[in-house]
């Protein structure tokens, strides 16, 4: 998974310089780990202009610009809320691209409408911004649901880079 | 290393956690990792409030507040810009404390009043902010030097909540 994770990375960053993107993140679930595996690339600060890790709802709201309606009304992991982050990330952080990931990791805090293994994502850049869900096996760990998240958020990315 | 960083991380959480005290991170060359090794954690949401990966001096300055006349005179690698961004941090993170980690990890961007392996570093709380730097041996590798430098943040994080 650690290769896999890398060359996602590795990708990623490669496409965004060849089609002179920049991009930031706003993460809750994966709490840090998209930005660590950019960041693990000698050079990414060519593309990557930073990420916020918005772990408690106060930072959300806060830093992010996600809306206290929003989050009562639809909970923090929710694609709604998804929406409102990376939608931040992007205006805060300057860049042409942004990508948000929130759900529940675990071992804790699922329930039966949203179990562990759900995560919502959210891509935007200046034309929009589209958003996702999805169930991962509630059987992987919190660090295989938490890989999983970042792998398909490098890949939100990439093919974003791609239709810029 | 991974074990060292994994019981750092852990006996931070459960130290803040004791204290009653939450904490943010602000991050530059590390990106994302102190964030990532204390979300590794189940649970670490009780006190981990989030954090800043600013990347880029337009993050720094645009989310952190770090000022331009700083970022000029002194450098994004400098004690100066490590106490805005934990500062900054611990301001819009509404957290206890808050650590900064600002070097460079390398290969590329040493000279030679600022070598590769040189971290500058601020932890702050409502009482204060107190800086540091050091200078790892430049014959690491980036990813031992953006370890050795969460392994730092979290013993800051540690030591300060030992003190309050």
């Amino acid at each position: 998974m650690d290769t896999i994770l890398k060359e996602k990375a590795e990708r990623t960053v490669a496409k965004l310089r060849e089609m002179g993107l920049t991009f930031a993140t706003a993460e809750s679930c994966t709490g840090g780990l998209t930005a660590k595996l950019v960041t693990d690339i000698p050079g990414s600060s060519e593309v990557f202009c930073g990420g916020i890790v918005s772990y408690s709802n106060s930072v959300k709201q806060n830093v992010l610009g996600v809306s206290s309606e929003t989050l009562k009304r639809h909970g923090a992991v929710s694609e709604n809320t998804a929406r409102e982050m990376s939608e931040g990330a992007l205006k805060i952080c300057k860049a042409g691209l942004a990508v948000s990931t929130t759900g529940i990791a675990g071992p804790g805090g699922g329930s039966p409408e949203k179990p562990v293994g759900t995560v919502c994502f959210a891509i935007s850049s200046q034309n929009g911004t589209e958003s996702f869900t999805k169930r991962f096996e509630s059987t992987l760990s919190r660090d295989e649901i938490r890989r999983a998240s970042s792998a398909f958020a490098l890949d939100l990315l990439y093919k974003k880079a791609c239709e810029e």
